[in-house]
């Protein structure tokens, strides 16, 4: 397809969107959860064609020589689609988050203020080969008041297609208002152009994928972006820690599940106590196959089991079975550390000392910091958020686990009785 | 300057702002006002040096042509000095935002939870010829615990270094971090490319000016930008307005100070009481001299004494004494041309119909709507919030007056005893 077909086609999406946002801001909380309980059931109702569409990508995706770990992300089955369907379900069954009073007060001049919560608008997602989030992002959003516009990965178009119909189809015999969820039905990459252009239209892009994705995102985009870059997430082993916590913290935040970015990257240790705890950490990340590198202070405690760390080390999120070790001499060389290397999403501190770790917990600039617990709990769903769109590692608006609450923004909404700025204003 | 030098010099001045704002994390609110109330003092102090710094911008100002209106938003005199300087104390004497609780809970497995309000970090100021926001900007930033990167107009910079040079010496002479406030003393237009594109060193840029500055910044930044693009506001009289609190709301938003973005301009006003209500606030707009552009219906009830809105009128943000008028069949189609139009600032509806008010407020699309009330009142002052740095028309992070708050993120402080997510999960 041409450029200008392109923008024109995503252009149009971008008005309806708009046009349905406005109608989903008056749905009550009621009918947008019976407009949730339809899709759930619709999509059920589609197994057959969603796996059969899926046999397509994945078919495209054998052709195309995508890894084992690429087809699995991608594959459907019956048991994936039941999950997808029952995920929906459990986000009607949340609280609301629109229409929520934040907060409300009188002036002076009798004036009264509240300011609400109400939805943001139209939110673009932009993924790559997963097609469970057509179904999570759109469910999200739209419990939140929110249009979509959806644009997935080419590996999962057919998937995709399928998976959006079946919410739309199911959604307005409910009353979902038409266009509420689009997805854009191709995959050439000048649809990421137009999206991130088209800031009359889309209030934020959320990308979820690789770096490479959210980069592309970043440098194109117009309006704001929700992003999370990456998770290189820190624990550090103060003097005062104890040492089966410190032990039991250090191992669970490496190997529990050392693929996801809540896990530990890098180990910092306090040096008076580096030469008890750091062979018993080894030990156990020895027997847990963890390879080990770190400063000349490891090596020297460790030996041949621990290589030497380079600069980069510091810097890098390995997502494996692999930790970067260092040897600190106060906690304030640990703070300096992390708010030079981490990633902002999630640091902890092991320390009996309280004082400390206020100290600590103050001084770190992450979304998430942590005092003797490990950095894995660092999720929606162990926050107690119900569901999560993803883990914010900017600044504004959305910090951390990002929930319902996060796909909100809020309305000034002011009364009176006839007062006029010349004869009642209160400054 | 060459763009490399200029690049090198703002890329240093981001790496000590980020130190800076990470000494600003630790600095109690006593000691934030203390610095505040020195800055005051030596601005106060310095006031000699800064008006002949000033007294040199202005005459190149007027060697450069600069209308009276222009050199008149430059000119520093004693009495906006000390003006400046009672708002620095002003500021000092607000509530510090950071370190609130705004949220705190406790898992099942007893984590407790803490959502704690925070300073962004490091914040960029890029903004034109008014000298004053020099002050103001850096003293909320910092107030809120924020390091600052400013960058002014040409017109102004002798007056800028002047005044920053005044808060950093008196401030630091009182315990503000080295390089928490910084002008870049330069004013090439490469300065504003290399501040957006340095994302690793600035949180969030604040762009204050007019549209084609805002429009630089939008298209350049990599991290979030804080904009006020226009105020394209709206009042609708409804049928069931009261016709005395009408015409008082209609002429006191248009005319109380008709250059300022919170101003009227577009009234709208329903077919059933045009005939009552357009005859007596046209008696008003034209006493005051206030040029009437309306549709048909207008034209038809005020002959030669309105001319013919065209499209463009519905779109323009006239900050002058000039209104457009439309007259609608019902609160639906008022809605509509409100959330076609607006530019999502501020709306009024004028109705003694409660719930037909509710319906307007929930489905206007905007930072701000009132209800009886002129948009006039849309300030952060008239807010009750202190000081503002802005009024947000965007709708992440900050939307409507933006105040100390608004400069604030937050951060989750998550405390146990151990728990891993091993064998602690709770989902």
């Amino acid at each position: 397809m041409d450029k200008l077909e392109i923008k024109k086609i995503i252009l149009e999406m971008g008005s309806q969107a708009r046009a349905a946002a406005h109608a989903l801001t008056i749905l009550s909380a009621d009918k947008k959860n019976a407009i949730l309980r339809a899709m759930a059931t619709s999509l059920r109702e589609q197994e057959v064609g969603i796996l059969e569409a899926n046999a397509k990508d994945i078919a495209a995706g054998e052709a195309n020589d995508l890894t084992a770990a690429m087809l699995d992300r991608l594959r459907l089955d019956h048991d994936r689609i039941e999950a997808i369907a029952t995920g929906i379900e459990e986000v009607a069954a949340l609280a609301d988050p629109v229409g929520e009073v934040l907060s409300d007060w009188v002036r002076p001049n009798d004036i009264h203020f509240e300011q609400v919560r109400v939805p943001i608008g139209v939110i673009g997602i932009i993924y790559e080969s997963r097609p469970n989030v057509t179904s999570d992002a759109a469910v999200l959003c739209l419990k939140s008041g929110n249009a979509t516009i959806l644009r997935g990965g080419s590996e999962a178009i057919h998937s995709n297609k399928a998976i959006a119909l079946a919410l739309q189809s199911g959604g307005e015999k409910a009353g979902l208002p038409a266009n509420a969820i689009q997805l854009i039905p191709f995959t050439d990459r000048e649809s990421v152009s137009v999206m991130a252009s088209m800031d009359q239209w889309l209030d934020v892009i959320i990308p979820r994928g690789g770096k490479g994705l959210i980069e592309t995102v970043v440098s194109l985009a117009r309006m704001p972006v929700i992003k999370h870059y990456d998770g290189i997430c820190h624990t550090y082993i103060d003097k005062d820690a104890d040492m089966e916590m410190a032990v039991a913290i250090a191992d669970d935040a490496k190997t529990h599940k050392p693929g996801v970015c809540n896990a530990l990257e890098t180990l910092l240790v306090h040096r008076d106590i580096v030469a008890d705890f750091l062979p018993k950490i080894a030990d156990v990340y020895q027997s847990k196959g963890v390879e080990m590198r770190g400063d000349a202070t490891v090596l020297e405690l460790l030996g041949d089991r621990a290589s030497a760390a380079s600069d980069e080390d510091w810097d890098t999120e390995y997502l494996d079975l692999i930790i970067a070790i260092k040897v600190v001499d106060s906690m304030d060389e640990a703070v300096k550390h992390i708010n030079t290397h981490s990633s902002r999403h999630s640091d902890c501190i092991v320390t009996s000392n309280q004082s400390c770790a206020q100290l600590f917990m103050t001084q770190v600039d992450s979304a998430c910091v942590f005092h003797n617990v490990s950095t894995r709990f660092s999720d929606g769903g162990e926050f107690g958020f119900g569901a999560e769109i993803g883990i914010s590692t900017d600044k504004l608006h959305a910090r951390g686990p990002m929930a319902l609450r996060e796909l909100t923004s809020y309305q000034y909404r002011v009364r009176g009785d006839g007062q006029i700025r010349a004869t009642h204003a209160t400054t």
